[in-house]
């Protein structure tokens, strides 16, 4: 007889909401291909040219071989074999953090991933020792750290967003309530700029408060920051990792949005001692890469460190260009839902209110019905424009009363059209 | 206060042996880098070229836009961007298949990974429903398998390689034992060809028993072979998973030895039926990946996509160096065996004997004293020479008398100068 397995006996997280909401966004979308995408949160791919990739590689084998002194032999060994399983270029990542961001971190604290999704899963893998331990994250939650949790069979208890991107109170009260209960609150995650999928940004009070919740409580911060840089118009504010003088924050860094997706290179700071062994909680991270990837793979992380090299470290500086194009598309997304659905002071409707993000690539519309699944399929299919419900950012099922909207990769007038149609749906659900 | 983690409060793979063994092995050989090693298994780096890489990634542009008639945006979309979660290479992977393995798939059921020790941690996560779930292992055990599954919390029960690569009986006996004490025994590990560590390979028909055990017991086969194509000057034996007539076998495959490691490019192919989904078992294992490292690298994978449209699917044809580079370097560790401890019908010790491997990389050398990491690291110090020993391959912690010689990586001079140091070293210990 033929094998055949059945789902209920394979592991549970792939029966999981988390784990199905993205096959079903993707499964939209690919259906669909001629509606508009106000969802996918991917980079802009205006400034993509396939010979920076030749060059990138080409200038960070003459790093090796000029600035590190590496023999030929040794650079294509570099390139070509298994290498460091922390990585190849965490120096290069090391000055990338004091360059933009104001982080001083020992290289040796830098774990380079698969992704910040690898880098996410290598967290929370640690951190779950038993059924005891559980993971706090800021709610609504970007979907892969709630897939990733599942994998890690680490249960995510939310927090809310309250006014400054996370409820204190809520905090340290879901962390009493957990301990009350017999169980061990290891971290908190956070996007503190430009979350995804709210598109809020923590203060600056907040930020510091949220460190000191931290260190009193003994938890860690899981600092996720993938927008950070693409602040529009406004100032950056300094990550908690800049701030972190108690090694409570464990900083997850991505350069899907600064460099190119298709290297899949992301990376962890792990910078805290580990009582029991002579090294840092990075050490332990890459026991486990060690047998989830073995290493990052070298080419991939060569490529982004030649982009690193080819702007002095500062990808600041190498994506100038691209944080005008999300600025643009942001004010324009904003400008373009303020035309269509004007504030009730000017006669409009109180009934569909929106974030106003000063950067990043999200914002979120609040409508006074509820957005499933349904919904967005005959969004879709009758009016052409796809965004994503946001019941898929929340554990809990109840019904959700929003969606998010993405202006990252689609052009100013595309994102007219997209408005358009969606005010289309909107007004139609509305009567 | 500093946020301080302890190891007792950290998942329990990372106290386990089997992620011990590889970070002691690596330090080991980075403690002495003057000793020549017989202990990594890398692939031979006479024909690594720079110049390869940019080309192969010119030809699988080249291909997307003549072959299947990209436009220059989806060209580069393709390569920058977020992509597939299972794979962008996977119809080359199929011609691959198909012509060097006689293997027929529909590429819907490849899953390409990174490297093939992700592809075995999506299968074991997936495998995983419960603490019921236990995997087998032929005995000796690839280091990264046993790994993989501490990190997927399934236990892995030993199956003994008797004298046709697996003892049947202890396969069937250990299935049944299992079963009779309340565990699920999902899946079987296997290396049919020149394994990891043993060097040995199934003849044909233990393989063809093997199949008939597995749907006679109703468990998968797990068939890596990242070895078979350095077949020597033997014939190859064919793969369990072209033989597979009923969809016993899950196999794992490894570009790192055929293309490049630094690529981190593995596979899985998965064409088993899932009941309760509309899918077969390589879109679970994609579900998994989704939140684990979202896809592989585009880049990474137009690397070998490339090399593969060069050699127009086979790898067997971009290998003939290679492979005759490690059938010269086996023969020559095997002479120098044997020039080195005679056999005693020639006046030789029959202390000392070793595996004949007819192809791959890796030899057993049994010695009648216990070899343990303390004679490894004296051996690196004193005498210059790197092994493994091969109690790192056994769960058991019980004594092993027993260490792996690897000749992949080294020239046949060094091999020579290694052996004498490694015959100095225990005649020093039988003295």
């Amino acid at each position: 007889m033929y094998a055949e397995l059945n789902i209920a006996e394979l592991h549970g997280a792939l029966e999981d909401p988390a784990l199905k909401s993205m096959n079903f966004l993707n499964e939209v979308a690919n259906h669909y291909p001629d509606a508009i995408s106000l969802a996918a949160g991917r980079p802009c791919e205006d400034f993509f040219d396939l010979e920076d990739l030749h060059r990138y590689l080409r200038t960070f084998c003459r790093y090796l071989s000029e600035e590190l002194g590496y023999s030929d032999e040794l650079v294509r060994r570099t390139v070509f074999q298994y290498g460091r399983t922390k990585g190849i270029i965490h120096h290069l990542i090391a000055t990338n953090l004091q360059m933009d961001e104001g982080i001083a971190v020992d290289p040796e604290s830098v774990v380079v991933t698969v992704g910040c999704q690898e880098a996410m899963f290598l967290v929370l893998r640690a951190l779950r020792a038993d059924e005891r331990d559980v993971l706090l994250a800021v709610s609504p939650t970007y979907v892969g750290l709630t897939g990733a949790a599942r994998l890690a069979d680490l249960p995510v208890r939310p927090v809310a967003t309250g006014t400054g991107g996370i409820d204190l109170d809520d905090l340290v009260g879901t962390i009493r309530r957990e301990r009350a209960a017999g169980r061990r609150p290891r971290a908190c995650y956070v996007m503190p700029d430009f979350a995804n999928p709210s598109g809020l940004s923590m203060d600056v009070p907040t930020r510091r408060r949220l460190l000191e919740v931290a260190r009193a409580e003994n938890i860690l911060l899981l600092e996720d920051n993938p927008y950070g840089l693409f602040h529009g118009d406004s100032d950056r504010m300094c990550t908690l990792k800049a701030m972190d003088e108690w090694r409570r924050v464990v900083y997850l860094g991505s350069f899907a949005k600064t460099a190119l997706p298709g290297a899949r290179i992301g990376f962890v700071v792990a910078d805290q001692r580990v009582a029991g062994t002579d090294g840092l909680f990075a050490d332990q991270l890459s026991k486990i890469k060690s047998m989830l990837t073995v290493n990052t793979s070298a080419l991939a992380q060569a490529v982004v460190g030649g982009k690193l090299l080819e702007h002095h470290g500062s990808l600041a500086k190498a994506n100038v260009r691209e944080r005008e194009v999300y600025a643009r598309n942001m004010r324009r997304l904003l400008d373009g839902l303020a035309g269509r659905f004007p504030n009730p002071a000017n006669g409009g409707s109180p009934k569909v209110t929106w974030t106003g993000p000063a950067g990043g690539f999200f914002v979120v519309v609040t409508v006074p019905f509820v957005v499933n699944d349904e919904l967005l399929e005959r969004s879709a299919r009758d009016y052409g424009v796809l965004w994503t419900p946001m019941h898929h950012f929340y554990d809990d099922p109840g019904p959700v009363r929003a969606l998010r909207l993405s202006c990252s990769a689609v052009s100013p007038e595309r994102i007219d059209t997209a408005l358009d149609r969606l005010a289309e749906l909107i007004n139609d659900q509305l009567d």
